[in-house]
């Protein structure tokens, strides 16, 4: 029987500020990347995520950033190695620690945002990713981008990987996310891509942009919840997946 | 043979600011109150601070505050219970990690600033502390004023707990610090403060402002290392009481 | 024909974290409070509430707060008197200058949460902040809550004040707001609460919680944004003010 | 006769944390770059800058920032020209807001650290520094680089510039500063500083570091507080100005 995780970002809320939804996500994903204060969460809300993850039997991953709150992890910063592996550590201790409290524990680390994209191809920012997460555990997986550069590091380093794909991106012929700037890079038909997601999780292959077939070896997918459409979206893959006999699980159970 | 702890306010160095002189310290203290980002602290320095507590055999607390940078955590705050539980995980799991990546571990908890005067006798946030120490790993031992109430909630909260003395503080005839506003509170003689510290760890016992001999149980005695006058007072009570054969240990050891 | 300000909590979303409708109230009030980056609102977010009010013709206020974000400013500090009008300062000149690049101006000061609540009765924050609004422009009016000793100690220093009323509040047969932890505190009911307002701007009085009808001399009424509900009464509260011929007009105009 | 400004970076603490001999520069320099809270100064110790650099007769410029606190602003960021805009407008305005309380007011902007390399040569980047000077207060002076592209891009845009040489820097044949990276770009002995310096003040030349004489068009030049070497270098070309009749006084005056 097929099996595929289901991640989405959580916590994402930030004292007064409420962002996405999510008790809804709780019930479609499998994994929870939980913001770690960086870009996003408090401590009130990242233990009440914490909480309802375990609650729900959903993975937790360490959704580490750059310290940006202002600018949500989004933008790319210049920071040294040492710099961002003791900002990393910090971030997977605090969320760990919110974990010991619940009862439960981080599997797995997903860099957010500016970070996951500069260390998709950046080695040395990459590196130093890797070496906090060897640092503080390495029994953590990483979670990246399928088929980018740091997941080859970090499995050369010594780190489990798991490959993540983008259930509303669309991908080129080569097997990359098209950018956001161009046109079709975001797709919004849920049922199409139930559909694609279906495909990518029995035979590991995606119509590409240009109407190719390409091979995706993804673990995980990505799915978002920061809108009632997005929702909505995760909501009929995971429909989709139960109706096709496809069991949603994490790829590493707490 | 007399043994008692010296602890010290650690990692205080926040980014391109410093604070404190955190290499003379950890050569005369066995305990290292580490700050933990929210009044001082950033994961660089934090880091770089725990690794050298760990290579000095030097035992590691969480030195825990209110989210205050600016004010030094030095400003009492209105938090409810649940916003002071969490930031005391976050803290203690932030910390935690940093001594996880450094092959050590950490050992006790002390409030800091603010939280510490309020908890010493506010039995809501108190108890919002422990609540924070059981949750994230009941085995972490609660740092707290000697003779203050907050020691025997944590106790009957189950909870094991160290009582601390202050070196360069006079204490009242009833066994509580002189405050700060009234003339003599603050001691600068290194002599004789290393005097009292050495009858503290002999007798369990110190001079109280109006001469009188009070009793203070203590545990562990608090040094500065803020200015070259506190270090050399805490440089002359070691050396006192190494030359009176009183070992210096940490209360608990990673 | 009677006139009365209404004013409202604007500008406080933070980076990608959006609260209140600031377009629907700037169609509703005559004056915004907006936030200065203490309690919420970033430069960028401040901006385009700055604008959007200039080009709605509606006064702006510095909603000025303690510096704690992640606490919305609700959560009473011990700050020092130094320290208050410092920040307060600070707060006031950067929306200063948000409203000069908008080619409007600033023209009160309403301070936030617990500032707001402390201010109202503790004398010495209070005469912080006000030294603060006469260091930097003493032509700046002080909202505060109409009845409270704050609004006198204001204009004993020479400040000119307008006192507020809250529309969705009850009141005491003393005039002052009933807590929040008892029952009726808050109103729900937008018919009523206009009809209240009406009463208030034609008559200066208010049914307190009791039946009897007590003085209430307010020049503004604070009305919320902060949720579809509330965003209806402020607009029952126009309309009706619209329908009755009372006008809706700031108390000052850039 | 020859008459120069010296502009050195001031207000640099941040709460507990001290930086720099703010007293002993002031007696130096005649303008002085003021942090305004986003890579270093809190609102009270900003204050206490302004209000000192007022009493010395000290110009006041706002060093404004990318917001990175605990990188002390010294880490490139890829921000908008929209938040870039609005950041700067919002840290002017906190520092004019300063002055105001202080009986004087801000004359020039000096971007600080990552962001002063970054528009030294990025078009983007500078126009919305430019954009936002303009805004807020069009009469206000852009201090940069002598040489750098963003002073010609200013004064096109309709701003007036200062070009500043760097008294500890060498410099090359092209008359940039030589990278932090190679042997020689920082300069120690004070007396032979002071030498170039007065040759800059006279001459408007410096000797490149291969011997050749380069001309360098710098109306300020920038000294450093930021240990005790610094300040005797600074002191040292102050003396050497005072001892050959060479004015120092500020580019423009309050």
């Amino acid at each position: 029987m097929a099996a595929i995780d289901l991640n989405s970002d959580l916590g994402e809320s930030y004292g007064a500020w409420s962002m996405g939804d999510d008790s809804a996500m709780l019930a479609v994903v499998s994994s929870a990347n939980i913001a770690c204060g960086f870009h996003a969460g408090d401590p009130s809300g990242i233990w009440k995520t914490v909480k309802a993850a375990a609650e729900n039997g959903v993975s937790i991953g360490a959704h580490v950033s750059y310290p940006d709150r202002v600018g949500f992890g989004r933008r790319d910063m210049d920071v040294t190695s040492e710099e961002l592996t003791a900002d990393v550590i910090y971030q997977i201790g605090a969320l760990k620690g919110m974990a010991a409290a619940a009862n439960t524990r981080v599997t797995y680390v997903k860099p957010h945002g500016a970070l996951y994209n500069r260390i998709a191809n950046d080695a040395r920012q990459g590196q130093a990713v890797i070496d906090a997460v060897k640092a503080i555990d390495s029994s953590l997986v990483l979670m990246g981008l399928a088929g980018a550069p740091i997941l080859d590091l970090a499995r050369t380093s010594g780190l489990s990987t798991v490959a993540e794909a983008f259930a509303d991106r669309a991908y080129t012929p080569q097997g990359q996310l098209v950018s956001r700037r161009e046109a079709g890079a975001v797709l919004h038909d849920a049922k199409k891509i139930a559909s694609r997601m279906v495909q990518l999780a029995r035979q590991g292959t995606l119509e590409a942009i240009d109407g190719s077939v390409i091979k995706v070896e993804a673990q995980s997918i990505c799915v978002h919840g920061d809108s009632p459409g997005a929702v909505a979206i995760a909501q009929e893959i995971r429909r989709r997946f139960e109706a096709e006999g496809i069991a949603v699980q994490p790829f590493v159970t707490a």
